[in-house]
């Protein structure tokens, strides 16, 4: 207790799916202090934002007990509690490897720096790009410079948006540069050492929900 | 039964996260085609892609029997099947609203093509944009001729690709003309009738789960 739960490996044994939902619950609790709410039991926070109370408790028990018997949460605690949880209570430098169309948007997307994540830089290999900014100003930087930079300004998450032909090249890059974690967007499977976390995002499955929803319930739609 | 099970409002029953990872099984399937593998048991299925196998054969229940005693899954079946479930075995149109660089990179990311999702057009009401084509052809139409597209071609999902203080509108446009699955790139939250079928992808969530990583088990990475 006295240690603080810095430096328990908590990921081990905390599903991914309470870490994708604590995300959830801290945009439910940011849009209820923005409306002046102080406290909400966990029973209310579910039934306002689809949630499930049940499912909330037991996530939330993993780090600790946070409501007050006959109160709930008190909302701006949780959610401070929730943003150091997400290891969001400090600013986290992110790069885009790839500065296409796709590098470009991710990027610019406003959603980023709101949340506290601070996209750096992005980097290419194609002369025509690099040299230049994206629309809000990122500067696009060679791939081979991505170590030096790594070493002197420091990368905590690296966003790997090439086409699927490189994909495993320029994932070595990154690791090689000491980065850590990564969100995949390129297609294709990749390898990469258990130290590195690395999530990807398939469009497609979001996708494949719909269709199944059009296959199945459209129909009945009312 | 008589009727098989087009009508039934499935939906209602089988969770968001099964319909994931239908759409994951769907792939460690093909995978295995590919590779010349004839049967699988969820057990081999598990351990090859790091899945439960328990979990498997429940998501599975909800459809019917697909396993045989003894020899387990037949590949190719089953990856028919999963099609069949998912809604992919006829092609699904797509189209995309906001012809920005995401738009733009979602029309032309190349993952969605290959697994049956044709995008046909996008829209926007920048007259700089209106006339052009995305760089692997997509043309990009103004958004008032969305309702006469979705009449005369058809559309199965729109894609909502647009700045946030627009989304709701640009919605509501979509909703009017008849489109009933939405795929949400936009920040903030949408209103829409239980009759149309919208799924938000929030890309902070995916860095909040790197970011926790990080905060918790990145140290102790080895």
């Amino acid at each position: 207790m006295k240690t603080g739960n810095k430096r328990r490996p908590v990921t081990e044994q905390v599903p991914e799916l309470t870490t994708n939902r604590l995300s959830i619950y801290l945009r439910c609790l940011t849009r209820l202090e923005q409306a002046g709410v102080e406290t909400v039991s966990s029973k209310a926070l579910a039934e306002q934002f689809h949630l499930n109370a049940a499912q909330i408790r037991k996530d939330l028990a993993y780090f600790g007990e946070f409501g007050v018997r006959g109160v709930g949460y008190v909302v701006r605690d949780l959610r401070q509690q929730l943003r150091k949880i997400l290891g969001l209570d400090h600013r986290l430098k992110v790069v885009v490897l790839g500065a296409g169309k796709l590098g470009q948007a991710l990027a610019d997307y406003p959603g980023f720096g709101r949340e506290g994540f601070e996209i750096v830089a992005m980097f290419d290999t194609d002369p025509a790009k690099v040299g230049q900014h994206s629309r809000s100003g990122i500067p696009i930087l060679h791939s081979r410079t991505l170590r030096a930079f790594a070493t002197r300004t420091g990368i905590d998450i690296a966003v790997l948006a090439v086409p699927g032909e490189v994909a495993q090249e320029v994932l070595d890059l990154i690791v090689t540069a000491g980065v850590r974690a990564v969100l995949n967007f390129s297609p294709g499977s990749l390898r990469v050492s258990d130290a590195v976390k690395l999530k990807h995002v398939d469009l497609t499955v979001s996708l494949e929900g719909l269709s199944f929803f059009l296959a199945h319930g459209g129909e009945d739609g009312a």
